[in-house]
């Protein structure tokens, strides 16, 4: 059982962070895996609810691979890849469009406002938030971000609503085009100026032996973060994450963050106190001191 | 070639309209017919933009029942009836939401962001818009509006959005529901206080005699609508039609009209012409003066 | 007669043009004579209460010439020139005020209040809305304006009243001098940073061929108009207009017009068609266009 | 030469009274006799702009009866009257309009404008600002306030000017009216809820003894006034001023107050001292006392 | 150590008391004897701030007896009491005032502003904040609270401020009075509205067995109060406290709390989780429920 | 007896001042000693009032020397001096403390509330208005402003209220410091940007032979009286008076001026007539003149 000095101390711990993210924007991450869940959704809808409840302004922004997968082999279209990565002809992509706006948006949504009925869901056509351009040809309907109406969610915001974004953009034709998420977060956090931005992932963050989770990376820079990739420090799915942390930082937002999806409440932890539950890059690695009170980490 | 007399005459006519609606709301329900034709997409895109660019406040209430048929056809999937009404279990709600929301509102929110990007899909369960109940446990999840929360779509329109609305909606426990856009269309236009409800139709309006486009009836009271159908004046798929409007009309909507959406630009006639180009249902059928000028159809 | 689909026509064609000019303040200078024709009059106040009726914010300017001359000859008194100017001593500055500010614009006032009581008839004299200086001493009180407060007639259109200004002036002192009304209006449009200066003439407009009608030149520069004068390509009373119009625009009025006022409604041909009725002067000749779609004249 | 004692005494005594009538509206009507003196207007001008320089909102009502006289006798139109008033039929019309808006309410204008920019002169047409009905239809276009659009005065007020007001009226059909300034003035200062009316007259007020100005009254009620009236106390030309302040008060203005205009700066000593300098109209006869002070007069 | 379940869940017990006191008044009253150990006060300092910085608007309301009695001494002057209550007279007053506001206010200001400079020091004279009457003229200048200006304390709330209250009243004279502290918070919390009081006390709360401090009971309604009172079911100091609670909840205050000041953080315990610290007093003894969660002890 | 005519001009005169100074800041200083006669801070507070109730904002800064050596000597501590200046160690502190928060700047609010009570106390520990460091080592806790946090009293104003300040101030620890008064006054008037600082003396202001107060100096530049500083010209406890008054113009306040306090009312005589009163210190000694009146001393 939890004392009330252990209790005191959490609160202490935790005031300053909620008094800091107050009427800031943190953009929160999910792949399509977690929301295939229904616990882990709660957990999240939960978590996000509480946040907002706090004045804090969060934007979920989802993807949705697995469940595309699922519909694409019910329609019983092959799925075709250029150098890895999924070409998307006009009927993918209108599968793309009806999973990721019509059930894995809903869903999380669904989610939320099971909870209290904030949540809105958005598709990147919608007053075409997301502006892109094509990948490469090959690839067909994949975008890049090149633009992104950051105030039509801002307004989302100051009405009391949560977005949900599922990552559909459009072209100026209003041509639709499918986008990765993680690039799609990232474009959002960026243009929004984001106090954070917070990847949910599948490990506990940056290991520095991947094999024993006892050697978490609390924290780094986005000099760093390059650094290690340059040195091949860091391997494989880890790569592009730790990238998009770095590329997110350096355009600006105020930190990324690398957190373990399965753990519970994982975003409150990693949010309210001095330790964190995951990895945290930032501009400058300095401890960051408030009123003379020097703050472990600063998160 | 039309004179300068002429555009003058159309002009002074239409200002006092465009005046008089600036600000006011107005509900365009468009069934999922029209919107398989490109050409009348991009017709009624246009349209609703120029109300929008007046200061007008326009939602726009789709269906989508061919759409839905071809998927469920697709998936193999059997429509069953009872008593003429689709039954909707699990796995055909799931298309019904993934066609509504992931493809035929994401049609139309493209055809008008084609043309300036102010369109914004909104479905029922976003912000929980539309809460419903079940109609008919024998029809499975098909929903009866119980409640709008109408505050949503007025911030979209303060934001400088138009809100094309898919009929989704969701009960308490956020459980999605199917809807029939034309019931939905009338209680958002009455939990709003829409200056006016639009039925885009395929027939020029009510008719004193069928078959007889001549003969269409311009102007009617409620009172009048329901003695009508009473009276078995009224035949056919009209019945449903000309009741939607009444009840839009008791239920404090300013006026409900019933336009034929394959004329060009109908709604700009309906609403900016003295004569009209279809049927009105009003409250009262007295004649409207305004600043001791008669307007001889008061639209 | 005219159909619907002409009427649509000149509807999506207005539509714009009314967005466009919106909350844009636009000076309509009118002269004496016309205002002797109560038919012109009427037709003229139904025309500026059509366009503040759609929220744009029209100033009149008018003169008296006509009117003084009545008066004048009543009082006995001779009309005395130099160069062709009217002299104006004490005794005429007082017949000159007395008409244009208690009879003429008196006239002009109550023929738009007759219809909706919006007009205010302001002097120049009133918040010493137009600060001038003598011309030339042989004229006497005949003065050239060196400020315009336009915050005033700012304020008015605010408050939701049209502005009919008549130019009577006054000097720091607060002594009161006549203004030709064609410079006072351009003073005025070019100090509220007008979109448009319209001038009511007796002409088509400017005519290749002043003998032929159909010459009409639609559009060109003050470059262009500039030119014309330079080369004696304009003769007699349409010198002095096309230079008014030219300094309007070079003073940073968007466009300045010159108008048939004996066409009935002719303001509201100008404004709302691509055609026009008149000539309009600009900075520059190019073809504008909007969301891609180019507009042929681009009133 | 006065001591700074005094000076403390009179300051002491007017800051409370500035204080109690910032941002009052305070409605001063003036006769058409006063006006034709320079110096008499200059002092009026001053003491209005004072008040307006501390937040009082004054309105000038004024009349013209001598400058009309002397401009229908240079047309050679004879004066007619019925019962004693003047019959005003259309040429009469047209030469008191002139002279009222174009000339008497020009000098008053102009005679403040010389110190501040800041008057601005209102026939009662403007914005229809007095609707009147014929009183009798043998004195013509001689009218009875029926309405005041009090807000056009208020609005000018906030835009930070002061109304001149000329009593010229319209109908409905905006026919101009000549109508009489006392009751004009009564009538603006009841509709705008004005916290006093003055009337600058050509006596020191109301006399016990007319022929003794030591005798003055420096207060009563309506009722007194009423009763006074009725018991024949008062005589001739006080009776109609007696009976106008009367009927303010009864209306709803604070106070009303007859002083002589012709004292230097009486408005001011009227407003911002205790003893004041003429006849005092109020609902009740009470004496005021403010945190506690018993104030003498209340003025 | 705590590990991250644990942090969560407190973290999500709290969050939502956080965002229900929000925007709301709570007011805090210590006594004399906690601001005499600079542990204590720094502890307390600290709390408040944590309340300050997540929008919550605390008022601290303090006395200061052993203070008042040591300076007394040093002045030789002799403590008289009647009935138990210290007899205030003129020279007792002086002291008293110099103490509570220019001693134990400014320090408990000092203790606040060390960390963030946001404290002022306001005694009840301040815009004659607490109004009196005496209340036993054999006590002299002791008063009871007969009036708050509670809109000072909330303008200094909304100027980012904690006012800091020092309970010296005066009354309409502004002669001033000593009053009892725990009678003039509870007044403020009244007028003020607030959500809670919270009495620091130097016992846990209120024990079914004074003797065993487990016996605490968490939750009583005032009327359940005051039927202990009646039965003698409490006793000593605890009868008067346990009345105030009563009476500032039968007042209008959302709820009252005896809790133990000497506990650290006694504060936040109390005011975000379920479970609390000391004894709290509502209106009803009812389960509150939100959103269909029902809160344990609805703290 | 005043007659209307020295009425009206002192009104005349006075009117212009009121309305420049209407929403500035004027900081008036107090010394202790005028504040140990009641019927100067009746006079002082009088005044004071009547400003605030015309717009102007006043703030009062008071010192207290005769009362703190009254509490000394009753406390029994004797008073150290190095080169004049008063040493205040801890105890010494307590009581300059106790005396000019807890005594003598009650006494002033006290004064100002018991006629209208909109007077609050603040000490410049308060929201740490006043931040200090130490004089000199010897001195012990005497300090000198280093920083004013001048939005804390512009809040009080805009919320209505009379700040009045005892010179109490505090270091970053919050570590309280006794201030000199003069320096403190001068401090805030310059961080409030104040239109005007007035120091109440003893003396009728500088003379030029201090033995004759007909030789009143009414008004120089800063440069002339740090010229006479230098020259000489001055002696005694007129430098630092002059040289504060100076000090304050230099760093930007409009004017600083010395004036009797024993004077009744001095402080409106010296606001609002051209004499003035006493001795006035501006950045220039030019002639204001406005709207092309010269005003003979510029007040």
């Amino acid at each position: 059982m939890i004392n009330t000095n252990d209790t005191a101390r959490i609160l202490i711990e935790a005031l300053p962070y909620i008094r800091r993210f107050t009427g800031k924007t943190i953009v929160v991450k999910v792949g399509g895996l977690p929301m295939t869940d229904p616990e882990r959704m709660r957990s999240l809808a939960k978590d996000i609810l509480l946040l907002h409840s706090v004045g804090i302004r969060p934007v979920l922004v989802h993807g949705g691979g697995p469940q595309i997968d699922v519909e694409m082999a019910k329609a019983g279209i092959e799925v075709k890849r250029v150098e890895g990565l999924r070409v998307t002809d006009a009927e993918t992509l209108d599968i793309v469009r009806m999973v990721l706006v019509g059930k894995t948006n809903r869903d999380l949504v669904a989610a939320i406002n099971a909870l209290e009925p904030v949540a809105i869901g958005v598709a990147g056509e919608d007053g075409r938030l997301l502006e892109v351009e094509p990948v490469d040809e090959r690839l067909g309907y994949v975008g890049r971000v090149t633009k992104v109406r950051g105030a039509l969610l801002h307004a989302f915001h100051d009405d009391g609503l949560i977005p949900v974004v599922s990552t559909v953009g459009a072209d100026a034709s209003a041509q639709p085009y499918n986008i990765n998420a993680d690039d799609a977060a990232r474009a959002i956090a960026v243009a929004m100026k984001a106090e954070k931005i917070i990847y949910l992932t599948s490990t506990p963050g940056l290991l520095e032996d991947p094999s024993d989770p006892t050697t978490l990376v609390h924290r780094l820079t986005a000099a760093e973060a390059r650094r290690r990739i340059a040195d091949e420090g860091v391997t494989g799915g880890m790569i592009p994450k730790l990238a998009a942390c770095a590329e997110a930082v350096e355009g600006g937002v105020g930190s990324a963050h690398m957190i373990d999806g399965r753990a519970e409440h994982a975003i409150l932890v990693e949010l309210f106190t001095d330790e964190g539950i995951g990895t945290m890059v930032t501009t400058q690695n300095e401890i960051a001191t408030e009123n003379g009170v020097t703050t472990e980490n600063g998160r």
